[in-house]
């Protein structure tokens, strides 16, 4: 075991950890008052069933060897009998324990962020179920795929640092389909809950997204460094570029805006954290938020599926623009295990090419399976709250709590 | 000194730092809308009070030699002349300055965490007073006890990885006693102050945690990676476990409730978190799940404490549990260091009976002790608030000040 | 590369960028409810700001080489061309990346600062071109002039190790020039937002400062850990003499003053956190927040300038105070590298002088540089909204939006 390595990677699991709560605040914050605990719980419960799971039986589908680049061996149900102490990186001196813990912080965020496309009318226990076999038949399959061994895209030479393909556009196309499954919530909300909270969340993803990208190195290395330099100034361009659309589009700068501007970034980033430039990740995060704006404010309203939060305009949108973007800005000069360059970097179209080729597969395929399972799923399990709970809010029809004092002294009132 | 190990662990002290204020918005969140200020402000205080005694002679009574198996020796008043740069733990090369720095924070979240049984009623004074003896003569004696050279209760043969007895067991039971000591609130409240402060509480609670269990490995090593996987799967497991019990029993999941059962695998995992496999932490958590939530819904209702913060039937109920299930699931297999193996790892019963003998001592010498003190404190400084400020609420009261506008003018129309 | 030592750097760099949001919650929570966005964003975006300009050529202007003591070259636009896997730091190991990340953090948290003191009434489109003279005008030469290689103040013998001048000093007297350009607010608010905000950005600047202060020492050592330790006394000391001012003059101990001495002793013990023992970093906690209180307390209202939020009270007081004090208590004993110890460590009046020439030399500086700025700006840039905008709150004027559902609510019925 490399310590210095591995204390690096804890420490990333753990700030990984730590954005599943963080997206709780910053959905929590957006959805009316009456959402507030339904929106929250259904983040954080995801803790601990994507950790049984993964425990369970996630890592070793993932990752315990290769059946035709789809999925790993199941050989050590709940770890036992696996050995944790085992190098699997031997580069980076890591072991199968510390790997095992990283990549268990993806598997909880990564079925949280579609949430923000369900909220206000999602029961709580088709959510539950729904996760389950997300993971087994969507999650763990992609993840194989990209980054497991012998995995059948990483064969076709998509690059993926750190999940533009496995965590952003997964989780934005399947809150598409469940937003389309469930149809429009029946009265759209005005006011948000809480701005602080969205800010909030904001800042508590920011830092956990070091963990995600840097950590996504592995180890301490110019690479993570790398990875660490582009996270910071894709999340800043694309703050920027969004302050000067808003700017100069609707002349008021909003928190909110900002907010979700500052996401695009960090997700575009995402996919090419370790393999661009400064430059590269200045364009990237502008383009992420230029992509993701105009798409929130001018395209989705013209669309009819309800996406409340923008789980689909910010991860689904900037996870696509950023796995592109990879295609252009991607270099040798800054990971020297990468085997081509990006076209503005001289390796010509063949790498934009690939990196079409691995998100249209990721899109085709979630798309697919999510339908799949969500048409399946909702014969058995009801989808959808009652028209009555839905105007009550979901806090009290499902959890039998208000978010607030506030909320409870209003609804007594007007309950009376 | 050893470099790697010694950012662990310093990083580790500075994530059990921030436990604290995690606890002040769990607790915070949890109180009814006039007590939020005293309850934050109760818990945070601690940071002060009980950094500046054990710079002051708390380390030096809990590590500087031995008296008695009870004691240390005080021999550099507020550090003067001591030499911090020494290394204090061999193996893992680290220095007195950064074990100080890591036992300091167990010394502050120790004592708030039985703030959340004195909610609504204890005199802020009182409060400050008290934490300074307690410190003297029950948390520095049982640290020493536990994890000091020649300390009595290692002595015995019990093992406490990273706190059962002297952090949990210990604050459980003085908050059990200085409930009983207050008497119950007046008027019990009906609607907790704001649910997301509870999350984000636990959310940091939850971080911390990685601090307290793997940084009682003092360095990153096997042990320290099985503490953190263990931790996860404890709280995972005792999430899920609290899940299933209140969706068959109450038909609703209450975040309040997930919140709670996610510290009790956490609280119970504690003094196993280095000795345990995955299956040994699924096992812990779901059993400390299960009895703090039949302690809390069904038998603390007949008796006459008031603990409106469950500080006694999270942390002493599950501290219990936990503690005892070190001697069902330690294993040699995890920890070489460790002597015997629990009753499921083919050790037979002399682990369980150690744990169990250790588990009494603390429950007998803390009820004992806290009982004593707070029998003679009592007599010197008033311990509660009048039943009108009690009824004004302890933020007006003791503090001047409203938690946030809403209550600020709310206070102002009732006045009228 | 040293990789623990990076590792360290790294996450201290990750630290320090949240005590930016951190300083938004802090600030946020303290204005009146109708300010709380347009606070928030206004730290907020200068992530973005601060994030640019240093990639783009703060970065250059800081550290690359020297031109008169001043400025360092621009040779590296957006670090085009630059090596960043070139060793800087050849005792720590630490290579051109990490340290230009850790040191970008310091100039976003800076301008965010003086947000305190400009609530409620600047225009926001002046903060942001303002921020941007502000960096290249004053921030950036004064980080080269105490910092840099050949820099002037340095060269003067003045010490400070975490930034005692270039960061609290600077930013504290720029918060007194711009909230005496600005003028004094029509109205003063009675009520917080709320609390919890304040005790949870206390508690993110806490946990920040420990990135900040024992980051400066750029590697894990013996110097680390005493910023470590000396950072966590001085807080507790400085939080103490408060309670304790608090207790005997009003009676009342409250959450907000709690949090603000917290400040107070992070903000002193800054400048000396590498070079003070325990004990010197009990006394510069208490006497920063002993002249903090009484200038926040007795001396604020007598004068005639409006700063609502105390940057100039704690960040420039205590950071005056903290500068002088590292002329007392530096020792070579606890750090070799420096050359004088401070008056009470046998080393005469000379260090203390020292301190005194380079606190002046920022004070004046920073007072001329920025009345320049902004007497000019003010020409080109609205500095200040209008009345009416003042009295609807900036939340609504400037960015169109309300801090939460009840703000919002309550603003409909107001202007029914």
């Amino acid at each position: 075991m490399n310590t210095a390595n591995t204390v690096f990677l804890i420490i990333a699991a753990v700030l990984v950890l730590m954005m599943t709560p963080g997206l709780a605040f910053f959905y929590g914050g957006l959805v009316s008052k009456k959402n507030v605990v339904n929106t929250m719980l259904s983040v954080f419960i995801i803790c601990a069933l994507a950790i049984v799971l993964f425990v369970a039986f996630g890592y070793e589908m993932c990752f315990d060897g290769n059946i035709a680049g789809i999925f790993g061996h199941i050989r050590h149900i709940f770890l036992s009998g696996a050995d944790l102490n085992r190098i699997v990186l031997k580069d980076q001196g890591i072991t199968a324990g510390s790997y095992l813990l990283f990549e268990m912080m993806f598997a909880i965020i990564t079925p949280a962020l579609f949430v923000g496309a369900t909220v206000g009318r999602m029961r709580f226990n088709f959510l539950l179920v729904f996760v389950v076999f997300w993971s087994v038949l969507v999650y763990y399959p992609l993840v194989h795929m990209v980054w497991g061994t012998g995995g059948l895209l990483a064969g076709w030479g998509i690059l993926d640092f750190a999940g533009g393909t496995v965590v952003h556009i997964n989780a934005g196309i399947t809150a598409l389909v469940l937003s389309i499954f469930l149809g429009p919530r029946y009265r759209k909300q005005s006011q948000a809950y809480s701005l602080p909270w969205v800010l909030l969340g904001t800042a508590i993803l920011w830092l956990g997204w070091y963990g995600f990208n840097a950590g996504s190195a592995f180890g301490m290395n110019s690479v993570a460094l790398t990875a660490c330099l582009t996270t910071t100034v894709a999340a800043a361009s694309s703050m920027m570029t969004w302050l000067l659309l808003e700017e100069s589009l609707t002349g008021k700068v909003s928190l909110d805006g900002i907010c979700t501007g500052t996401l695009c970034g960090l997700v575009g980033i995402t996919p090419g954290a370790g393999y661009e430039s400064c430059v590269g990740a200045l364009f990237t995060g502008a383009l992420c938020s230029l992509a993701s704006y105009f798409f929130i404010s001018r395209v989705k309203g013209k669309l009819s599926f309800d996406d409340p939060l923008d789980a689909f305009g910010c991860h689904g949108v900037s996870g696509i623009v950023g796995s592109l973007t990879v295609g252009l800005f991607a270099s040798r000069g800054i990971d020297k295990q990468i085997s081509l360059n990006g076209l503005f970097y001289g390796g010509g179209w063949r790498l934009l090419f690939n990196q079409l080729a691995g998100t249209l597969f990721t899109i085709v395929f979630t798309l697919l399976m999510v339908s799949l399972i969500t048409f399946i799923l909702k014969r058995f399990v009801s989808m959808r709250v009652s028209v009555r709970d839905e105007q009550l809010g979901l806090d009290l029809s499902e959890h039998g709590e208000f978010a607030d004092y506030q909320v409870g002294e209003a609804s007594v009132f007007s309950l009376k």
